[in-house]
């Protein structure tokens, strides 16, 4: 499934911004190996694609009121070690490029200095009714000098 | 991230066995769009596992038991429709490669014949303290002539 | 908290209706206990009033459509005994009294003959813009003769 | 089922102990209706207990490590406001009476000024097994004086 799609992908290429934001697992969160379920990460993916969006002075909720929908399309994630409960993370998010109808964001999840996850996804952007639209003007990310800027949660 | 790793994948290699069960969409799954969340997805790729493995004659709680853990490590999706609330889904499993210590699945969910979501994902099989074990040789899915073989849910 | 309003339920009030269904306990509903975690039967609890429904040839899909909300505004839970992992277990759901704008369902589940929890709710009926309207005319549970009543999933 | 239980609780108990948190309502914990479920609540309520444990100078997951389990035995929950997606949250926990074997608490979550969800919940103390053990020595709450005693988050 992966192989077209992955293979032209620069991996090298310069994020357009990285924010990042602090995550502790919770109690549920966590599965009878007492370690985080693997279906738990995307969720804080998306938290901090809603908390870099917010350090840009946006808000996902305020988009999802002017009738702006971002859909995720494609996800994938390499899981290198293990998160454990009551674990205090941190969660880099970058912007790689905000297409004129796609954005794709990169993700490492730390543990102090050990990196524990990697992600990727894709997002499209939807109308009300669930038809493809141009990515609105709205800067999804900080800018230079804004405070989202930096890497301090 | 995927660059490497998905380049040498074998795309059009033969399942060695498929599994289908059926998923109604819960409530709670579902997000204010009105359409499952997509970190619910993997949750029920992992049921589509487990559930292939019982019709080999097998029991995921009978591994643990066992001191065979397996974890994920890889997970791709690719999310082509929306699933909503309360559709009755059909969630087909294919066993692509049981190597020494990894497995690989695939995963098509359908409603009706609308594909709605692809996946892939790789687990590692690990003993109690989280090192890398054999796979045993217990199968993990059904062989011809077997129950699990079918199709139908 | 509940003193007053739970001091006047009549406890030994007959169900209306009662409806049983299967559930299968999944992994990432279980918590580092090896157990269910304590907030994942009132979803259980929710398919139970769902399938009952469903049973009397209702869908609560069909009445979000059609503007009819049920929103629950009280749940009491009881936990007896721990469900773990890949359990096979009956919720079996008992429809108490549809009232002028309030319905109330008691819950048991069970592995075998072993009750584990018990439950309760109190549904308030609301209309698009969360103000409280009349519970409709639509039945809310199976009634004798309709195969929903019978206690088999 | 809840009579007896409730009937001669004293109302009016005073707290040995108050906490407070802040939470924000995550997009996966809302549901079509674009509110937050009713099953995520007790879930921000054991964030609650662990954070005024914590407040206190300890852990539940060093409790856990010694071999010390709470589990929930009894859930109450009175919804009176919906929580919605972005919102931040005061989650006021309470300890009520920590006994030999059970530990009572009292949750209020409040946007604002306004009282959304109150909550109860009971606790027993449980070993390794799963058999009733006797409320460790080790404080539950902050004492006075201590950080944790603060309403501040």
């Amino acid at each position: 499934m992966a192989g077209a799609a992955t293979r032209n992908r620069p991996e090298t290429r310069e994020p357009i911004a990285v924010h990042a934001i602090e995550v502790r697992a919770r109690y549920p969160e966590c599965d009878p190996m007492g370690v985080v379920h693997h279906s738990v990460y995307p969720v804080w993916f998306e938290m901090g694609r809603t908390e870099m969006l917010r350090a840009a002075g946006g808000s996902y909720r305020d988009l999802e009121a002017a009738g702006v929908f971002l859909a995720v399309v494609h996800l994938e994630v390499r899981y290198r070690r293990p998160a454990r409960y009551d674990d205090v993370l941190r969660l880099e998010t970058s912007l790689l490029s905000p297409g004129p109808v796609k954005i794709e964001h990169a993700y490492r999840l730390l543990r102090g200095d050990e990196l524990l996850v990697e992600g990727r996804t894709t997002l499209a952007c939807l109308d009300r009714s669930g038809r493809a639209q141009p990515v609105p003007g709205t800067s999804l990310a900080p800018t230079a000098g804004q405070p989202g800027t930096s890497l301090a949660p």
